[in-house]
């Protein structure tokens, strides 16, 4: 029997373990505990999360599945050659990159795939199941981080409900850091309820989106009349390319005007556009532009321009999604997560959409965790 | 006897009272009693202030003190050229404009003046007390919105110290909306403590800052170090002028550091300017950026630009802050109204520098007049 | 017999003449010879244009095509409330826009129109000879001023087709203010070549493609490395609403992008958007965010941010246009006027694509224009 | 003999020879005749350049005089971790590194040093020529790379005045890469009149004023009227300490303005800022904002964000400068070398302002050295 919540050994399932999202959560938490970097980023090491009970650093294990190749040491080489990871980071964890890389499943469907929706199902969530036995884990939690797919246009399960059943059928709470269906899927409704897992989702809230929920609920503090609220993200990378098909931004664009809806309480004029610009790699310009009217109409303007490193500002959310997460399902909850929507653009269950109001939700669940018995 | 809070009518003496806040807040005020305009600006005017028993906008009459002699009817006219005001405002509240300017008063000391503090300050506040008892308000708020004053050197009281004099001998509530000294001052210790008046302060929170009270939160509820935050400021008119002098700058600068030091945890690198420039009159353009390290250290960059108008922004604030200043002086509060913290820059009393945790207090406040007896 | 060349009076017909631009222009002209303003923005009124034999501004009449009703009186007061005209410009020159509105002719085609394309060409063409006619106007020069219709699928005349045929059908020469067809119709092809008239256009660089034409020169002289060049434009008012249809758009943005390819050698990865935003009125914001690569790889970015107002910058180019285009058909010169590139995104005829050439290559005609005999 | 002009090789001696730009320099020439990569950034590896009989990259041999001990690998070493230069350009270079780093002799004054001006020019000459003479180089041009220094404020010989003096009494032509005094000093205008050298300088146009030599001419020739041009540049490293003292950053703020006031005919408003920002190193960051009045004196505004690697963007104008006034000094030219003014910000000599007409000349120049015998 472990001696504390703690000492439990907590795995992490990545949905694209080989993206620039996976690779740089891999080789951060190993940076992390080897003491290389402070943890900037991680709520989960901050004081508010002291005594909650979490999994620490050292006690993830990582695995998922992928439907490329490329190792993920050598994306890790990629990635630092991009800015995206410190020089020479890649070579310091190359051992938990090689490690991570050994418990990585091929994907599906792929091209060809002749497998129906069940077989990829039971396949995926053996290949689960088979990782959490072998290394002996308390638990394992999914985390879709694969690039966004497009919205389901019929009844057949996407790839990420595919992944998100697999989840279920495995005994895994889910997470789904992307705007994709996973378990959002009318087919997964019922299992879903039967299975009394912990979730949480959807669409991490990493840059843009980040700013609207803090600026949003400002104008609406300050009684200010946000006329019109327009966009541009300029990205490359892989999400860049997945974002240039309208049908994949749509979904994630749908997230960013349900923030400004949400906290000006009803949705201003203006467009969000995401252009693919390759040369850019893993860096991300999100330019906002708001027009409002002040006192006696007076208009005024406000632009921000983010400049960041998607995945660098991906990376802690997950670890922090996948550490409280775990510990949710360790002290038995079950169903949506709602006071991780700190964490997300279009948060299940319900709760408040302003920032300020989500950290607060989110430092009082680190209070009950604590509080919890195991 | 009254029939309701509501009935009482409150007055409004601006120090500085022929200046560009100070017109927009008469011309403001009769213009949307006329209905000419929405209450854009006024949280006093939004849902959480309803039952509140603030004195309606129609219950306000203004007064002041001012060494300059332009009408506010002209002012009004320039400021409407200027943008500040729209075309057709002058004209069609003429009529509360020219009121308005019959109940201001010279203020001092001029150049020359041969009379000593005490004097000055007793003839502001029979100035003060004249205007109470010939409109037969309830009571009178006295706002200071006169051009920042460089920080005193010696003892003596700088002029917004003998108006904050005059408004304690005068027995009325004080709210300043300058960074200028004020109550601050070690001789207006003893008969402020001494009066049991309510008071609030200092420095409005319109633009650059009040965007820092939102942003220094977001990047510290992320974990995101924040490595240096700087600041330029472009803006003309009297404001401008007054911010070229260093002195007047630093006093300023104080408030907006102290957002982020509070904000933050600690001050980043990074200095703020204030240039004058003269052809921008009342429009200020803000711009900052924050340099600040996320994850494993990756460099990001955040920069925002905010064009607005200052005297709009100020405006709804004085008139939020006066109603709000009134009924707390009618219900008996004393001391440091800390609850208004939402509206300044360095607040008197304790009270959180996060812009949503000052709006939640602001509502609780509105809540709590709510609930008190006359 | 007149005097002078710049005694001859010039007609200026309009197609488009109840648009933004077109009021802008009428007012503009008339606010310029009544002494109201200086003429900001006319480089026909700078010193490099003395002694060319333009007409003068006390010189050119208005007319012109639309499909609308809207009085130019009203259209002004309506641009006055947007900040587009001066407040009291609309009643100042009243009269001039009253005129100007007399001379207004019905456009075409309407719905339901029986009319076929000869037909109306033949209306147009007899409204124009009418108006030159009746004023005894030495020459008229026709300008497209209306908005941008989408790129012709068919073999069929567009409207702003229909115009320029029956420019050339008055003997006027012609200038195409927009990126709409115009004179660029294969059907059109031989009646130009025999009309021996003179011609200009197309689509006037007033903003974006105007900072373009600069920097896009400035990163090549470097030989600095651009690998993208993306942008946004926000803009309301009708333009807006016209270059939210795709196709509009893109024969818009087709002009932007062959001002890099041709100053950079090559067109950079990047896109550009047009969002309809009807709030900001006639008011446009256009972003642009450029990565280049300089010494050794290094990465490095420029970004701008325009804020003008779209028929400021147009009116006084169309109005040095129609001046130099008259001056070229008073002296004889027939076909493109390619020393007019300075004005264009898309220049008729060979000439340079950087700002600084076309500047010099305008200032070579003023004086070629200066020495022609009559 | 040598066989052809290219074949001479040209010595480089660089003031500050230990400094970011200077590291830059040598590394990066190393890179890329060593064909690590595309000569970005190099005029003079341009089409326009060729034939010009410039020396060739391959011919150009390094040394200089610093103050401070730091090897230049180490120095390039630290660039690489700030991003300055490519990762694994410091080891690919490190033999020329290394040959450069012997050749750089100590500089001075240094505290506490009891040699006069004499006696340190005597010093400098000397080790110029023994440099030349062991190299057996053809000639050697002495560039000023060093930071900047305050304007001096007595008759004394300032720094860069004693090694502008030892590059004449050493025989060898001279580049002012900085604001500072060098050879503009009134005790060296008899020596350098009588050396019959040529030079150029002073301050390289790196960033915001490159920026400012294109817009301003388009604001110019565009007849548009700026009012207000204001500026911030926020940079780390040695030069944003050195441009932090006040009396350094006027001379570098000169510079600045002179380029507005020269292509606009007169100086705006607005004030320039230079912050010292050490977590930024060599990148800096430049905003501008222009306020200008278009047609009717409608206010419109431009901005510009400049995010740059100082070194990066000066390490390319020195190489071609080095090149250019190498080739001058071979044909014998002397005197101010005017038709260099695109790579400064206050030019020597006469010359155009604008950088489209500055490039004109260069690009003449180039010729004329192409036509000129050795």
């Amino acid at each position: 029997m472990p001696a504390s919540p703690s000492a439990d050994r907590a795995g992490v399932w990545l949905v694209g373990a080989r993206g620039s999202v996976a690779t740089t959560v891999v080789a951060g938490c190993a940076a992390l505990t080897a003491g290389l970097h402070p943890p900037t980023g991680l709520v989960t090491e901050t004081a508010v999360c002291a005594g909650s009970g979490l999994p620490p650093l050292t006690a993830l294990v990582f695995g998922g599945h992928d439907t490329t190749d490329c190792p993920l040491p050598k994306r890790a080489e990629q990635l630092a050659a991009g800015g995206v990871l410190p020089p020479g980071l890649p070579s310091a964890v190359a051992a938990e990159l090689a490690a991570a890389d050994r418990e990585i499943r091929p994907g599906g469907p792929l091209p060809g795939d002749t497998r129906d929706a069940d077989e990829l199902i039971t396949v995926f969530a053996s290949d689960i199941q088979d990782f959490v036995y072998r290394h002996r884990l308390a638990r394992a939690v999914v985390v879709n981080v694969a690039s966004t797919e497009p919205a389901p246009t019929g009844t057949e399960l996407p790839p990420s409900s595919l992944y998100a059943a697999a989840a279920l059928r495995a005994g895994c709470p889910y997470v789904n850091f992307t705007p994709s269906t996973g378990l959002h899927h009318p087919a997964l409704a019922a299992p879903l309820a039967a299975s009394g897992l912990p979730y949480a989702g959807r669409d991490g809230k990493t840059g843009q989106t980040l700013l609207r929920a803090v600026l949003g609920p400002m104008f609406a503090q300050r009684a200010l009349a946000v006329r019109a609220w327009s966009g541009t993200n300029l990205l490359g990378g892989g999400d860049g390319a997945a974002l240039a098909d309208p049908a994949a931004a749509a979904a994630k664009n749908a997230g960013k005007e349900r923030v400004l809806a949400d906290t000006l309480g009803a949705a201003p004029e203006g467009e969000v556009h995401i252009d693919d610009v390759p040369v850019l790699g893993d860096w991300k310009t999100a330019w906002d532009h708001v027009a409002f009217d002040g006192f006696l109409g007076t208009r005024m303007v406000l632009q921000t321009i983010w400049q960041g490193c998607d995945s660098a500002l991906a990376a802690p959310l997950v670890l922090d999604l996948a550490r409280f997460t775990a510990r949710a399902h360790q002290i038995g909850l079950s169903g949506p997560l709602s006071d991780l929507g700190f964490y997300f653009k279009d948060p299940v269950g319900d709760g408040p959409a302003a920032l300020g109001e989500q950290y607060a939700a989110l430092v009082a669940f680190a209070g009950r965790l604590a509080g919890a018995a195991r």
